[in-house]
């Protein structure tokens, strides 16, 4: 469900980095929603392809995220949800030098499949099953 | 108007292939949209930059689109719209074996551009025109 | 805040015009926004991975933008937006010749970041600081 398309320096990150930080981002959202419906693609961009404030941008890491699965549901959600990434990536990124910026969007859960199937509802039998065993498998549920 | 952004294994289509299934994503419009406003864009994604659940995805497809022109105006809308793209596209993907997931953002009509001009509202006589001739021309009507 | 992303034809701008556009774009929000604010990234796209109306792309430039500090208020307020970028951007992609099609969406605020910071509220002296000094530094207040 979430998507992250982080684009980066060329270099920036080893391919051992990059699995670390998509295993970070894993984990949060592991204590909720099955592992696999977290998405991260990385994409090096050469400093003539990548502009910040009409400057080349040769230290920068920007980074944006669609939620599909949940929606959070008020400010305080969004605030702890926030605090919460900022300081699980900032090892990775901020720590090493790079100036990183990111930002999130929602879009809806009923324009989102995966594998053929719509995903079941939050916290319904099927999304344990599908959390438990890590993989999709077909739904006993219909979805709305 | 819809913008489908493909992210692929690399080796996973041929050109063949990938001109194949643009073909059957513009079909999904074509009964109602002009065929130019369906662009597709696929990306070969390398093992060490694509991960799912934190490890290395290599036989997985990731699809996001942009939907512009036209908003799916309820839950049965959405429904009939989830079915009808998963039964045009698991012949390209899932029945080839991928893992595949897909989704879906509607974005704002007023916030659209084509060569300069804002596309014509819709079912208006220069929307017609513009399915008819499958080229943008100047509109007759201001868009609001 | 902008995040702009541009699909285009191999050779289609050099390092140059590249920088040339990004800084046009960075006009565009400079009045009100820091200019560090804007990211612009560039993304050439072989023939066989760029399809229009089911067709290889081959003279089009694809360009999808996220909004992220403001929100346009109203139907006169996007119109207004509208024809200002479409004035910026024609003599860098329609005036040479190129197809283009542009869009917006628009995110929220409360779930974006810089550097581990969430940015100032729109005109705090926090942001007016931001935009002085054309980095981010400590926050003074809060943002809620």
């Amino acid at each position: 469900m979430p998507l992250w398309k982080i684009y980066h320096p060329e270099d920036a990150f080893t391919a051992e980095q990059k699995r670390a930080l998509s295993q970070t981002i894993t984990e949060l959202y592991a204590p909720r929603l099955p592992r696999f419906y977290v998405g991260v693609v990385f994409q090096a961009v050469p400093a003539d392809d990548f502009y910040l404030g009409g400057e080349p941008a040769t230290n920068f890491v920007r980074i944006w995220v669609d939620h599909i699965a949940r929606t959070l549901p008020n400010a305080e959600a969004r605030t702890r949800w926030m605090n919460h990434v900022i300081a699980a990536l900032t090892p990775h990124i901020g720590d090493r030098g790079f100036d990183w910026e990111f930002h999130i969007d929602e879009t809806s859960f009923e324009l989102w499949s995966i594998n053929g199937m719509r995903p079941p509802a939050p916290d319904t039998e099927d999304e344990k099953r599908w959390k438990a065993e890590n993989r999709p498998s077909p739904l006993t549920a219909t979805v709305a």
